[in-house]
């Protein structure tokens, strides 16, 4: 909330008639009158501060993080509020928002991953070995995986469909399975992140000793790479590891639009299971399978007893 | 093969000069004089000769199979030779053919995935539990592994491209991308489907025990499920599942189109690893930033000099 | 059953007093007049009766099997009745039964698990890729896998302790977590012994075809391996891979000794999650710990703020 | 080593002649004369002196890090040198050692582990979920992974074989094992922990904002769980779970005791493939089987020769 100019605040879940008070939705600039933000701890916040360097990412790491909401006393113009007690309207409104919001994840995390990726490739090779047969397939399974959760992402949109407004929306199945994955996925990626920048994540000294005359100098020596990289660099690169590895990310990867355990729920209900249970019933003979004649140009019971006739016929020759 | 009208014979690898006789790409109809094929062992081939319910897939198990496929003086007319000894074509024929093929298998596989979910839900259904919270849980990882798939296939024809020739060619990278998800993920719903299907798919017994008066009344009663479900449905039923959980479609889902190796490669090789490592570069400022100044309309050092100098003057108003 | 000597019937869940009648336990040879078992289909049954080598395992596949076992009018002399009616020892004795057999199955499984491992290396071998590093990537997953279930083995026997009778039982929670990793990691390294065999296991022709004077040396070059490895011994290995792989062994896996829905709940219960929670409070500072004093010598609140006083004392010195 | 009394020196990999000055192993209390530590920053190390609470573990957390340790001109006695320049002695050394430490990590990460199931169950209990089905199964995940790596680690030592000198070593396959494992399932366990958690774990102000008089009242009243429940104590449990699931316990869990690569090259080294090689042919027929006539009483040839004629003879019956 901290770096946008405007809240948009909505029900979070389905609501019932004894709700009506908390169905509301609307907008207003983050510095409306009213509105406290109790700024939110995260890990490393206050390292954030310390130096660039120990910041981890040193550019954009300051600006982050969550922070707590209260309106107490705030004006919202009429021409702002987009519901006001249609506690019915709640669910589908919930889901809706949710699923653009989860369909997105395989876009925002995935560029993080192609970071986290990159990085990771940076500092083995600053080590000399990016070549090594473990170390590229750690990064093929991270790419994988990535590259798995943006096809979902992708699919979500491609197979969204335009509503009576003329407005488009994402798949909701396909919008749930890729936060699903993401809930998942994002964690095993920055697992292998730590694999492979190694022990060295945890055991780099603060920019203060690295910037110490007699100490850094020790420092220098016992983190260098392979000729001709800057020790610098790969003090920079294991920061930037270390940031994305632990940080709040993974926390917000696992419950930020929604908890994995919601999107199981909208699995379940979007999976279509009845009509795979007819695919089923129509494979194994319990259900009549009504496109047969259509495909094939003859009833299905005597397409398959001739079927079998010709197979006798056969067996007796091949025995 | 054997269920086909023609043979399209391509080059399965990149090859080289002394490779020469062997880069070669035709067409000809399956019944060409001086073709042979050598029908393989599958599992339980035989066993679909037995009867339609030992079968597992009464109606389309029998049709199966692969085949050892011997040319020997093959007449293939000029007009179906596609390519006669320029062996410097065949990495990127292959890599073609074989990104189409890979492509599909999000398809293909999760055909198959809807009709073994169908039938997990069924059986559990029939015997009362289709609504115990782990049933449902294995059955949404099923769906989400499936959709997973999926979205993987639709995202690499979403995300094809136009070739001169006017032909569209799928996205590469996502191609391989879902292939290696099938040699995993096919195995791991087919194991949920056997968890839901529990031990009766394999002390089910045969369809000529079943038909024996006096035994098959006994089988019945063992294998009988909720009050109002046919037996004879829950025996055809197991058997569907047992017939797609063991059988050749799992090795099938591995090696088709390339083993899961190839496409490690294949993924490694278009993951545009140099742009990941730009980013990372850029983020943790080793690299310039080139289009800092561009969106942000002044120069970067000159921006978070600034920056910094508020987040000084906040930080000694906080403490 | 139809390999042994002996029947040991059991309960095979918690029962009431309305079930007492179902409370009974005995032994009777397998013989004994009036049981009729009747023999169930497994994966690949009759094609182990073709041939040796189609059977995949030659000398043991014929042997195996399960069978329903009907009881009809069975005399069982009373010094062979264990339970006849005491319903209320019956959840007691099937968590003891299953308990042991599931515990046994980090032995039986990796038993299998190291000749699958075996033979996976030997077709590799056979291929000239033993030294691929995906290769044995691969093998060493497969190693991890069945020594991680071999030592939850070892580890419930070895935590096992004695009753009051003299006898030894396994440890509870440990047995249950044995069965629950098997039910996983036998698909997962049977999986892998497919992905290392490659296609061939699914393309290899019958022996008849192989044994056939003209067909069977077509065969022969074409699934022929590195110089020196005999063909024959590389088509009895891809076929044991087969039997392995895809055999009744998998659903047996998950089934025997009860499903893993059965082990997860005989894991929540007896995790003794209540101790886990003082650990929990004691640590964070909600439970006052009651071992602090005896162990450092001074109260907990003392200690601390003497700690804090000299963490207080270093900052100074520190900023 | 802060927290130490005495460094152990040793080599950290097998060593060559041209390494003979560094192949040293020794003992020196920690502050001997001449040994720098420079101290490295980890996870929200800083934070741990800004409160109890925002310290997550707020007894323990403020004494853990690692360092770098340098030495220069540090004087050891003769008798408290083991090693010398024996190079040839050096790989032995590392591997057992190692094999020690890897074994302990079922030991040392388990108890972590502990602790942060019970800090898991204790928030699903506090917010009233904790029997919730989803939660139920996530907490029986994370007690079986545990569970499997403490089996490992007893495994180790129960496997132990007494030495020549009387000191017993632990099995070195299954401790490379062990660590493998804790490589992968520490931060799985830890990623179960988030979910549970819930947000709260990255939107929970610093305990200023708490104890903070109207802003503390605001932020207790969104925090709350159930009747009953006080939430200070939630407020710490919620600190406990963020601290250890994404501190350096992480890479610790990945990289003490070596990296993963590491024990995947011992796992290969010792898993004894040429006897599960053998397994593999002798029960496909490759390879004589030296035990049979011992166990069976007849030649292997005329044991099945004799068997294959009863099921030949059975044959004829059936059909």
């Amino acid at each position: 909330m901290i770096n946008s100019h405007e809240i948009i605040a909505l029900p979070t879940r389905a609501m019932g008639e004894q709700d009506a008070d908390y169905a509301v939705a609307f907008a207003v600039p983050v510095n409306t009158p009213g509105i406290k933000y109790i700024f939110s701890r995260q890990t490393n916040d206050s390292r954030r501060l310390d130096s660039p360097l120990d910041a981890g990412n040193p550019k954009y790491a300051i600006v982050g993080g969550e922070a707590v909401i209260i309106f107490k006393n705030v004006f919202v113009p009429w021409e702002r509020v987009f519901m006001a007690g249609e506690y019915d309207f709640c669910g589908a409104l919930v889901e809706t928002f949710a699923g653009y919001h989860r369909s997105n994840y395989g876009g925002c995390k995935v560029g993080l991953a192609d970071v986290v990726i990159g990085a990771s490739h940076w500092v083995a090779d600053a080590h000399g070995v990016a070549g090594a047969s473990h170390i590229v397939d750690k990064l093929t399974e991270m790419i994988g995986m990535a590259e798995t959760c943006w096809s979902c992402s992708l699919a979500c949109s491609y197979e969204g469909s335009k509503t009576p407004s003329g407005a488009y929306v994402i798949d909701g199945l396909l919008a749930n399975v890729t936060k699903l994955n993401i809930t998942r996925l994002v964690y095993e990626w920055m697992r292998i992140a730590q694999d492979i920048a190694g022990g060295k994540i945890i055991t780099l000294p603060s920019e203060k000793d690295i910037n110490h005359p007699e100490v850094g100098r020790i420092i220098a020596e016992c983190f260098r790479g392979k000729e001709g990289v800057d020790v610098n660099d790969i003090f920079k690169m294991l920061r930037l590891v270390e940031n994305m590895s632990v940080g709040a990310g993974l926390p917000e990867a696992m419950h930020g639009a929604g908890s994995p355990a919601a999107q199981k729920i909208m699995i379940a209900r979007r999976s279509g299971i009845e009509r795979k249970r007819e695919l089923a019933e129509t494979i194994c003979g319990i259900r009549k399978d009504e496109d047969f004649e259509k495909i094939v140009g003859k009833p299905e019971e005597e397409y398959w007893k001739e079927t079998k006739a010709k197979i006798e016929s056969k067996k007796a020759k091949i025995c």
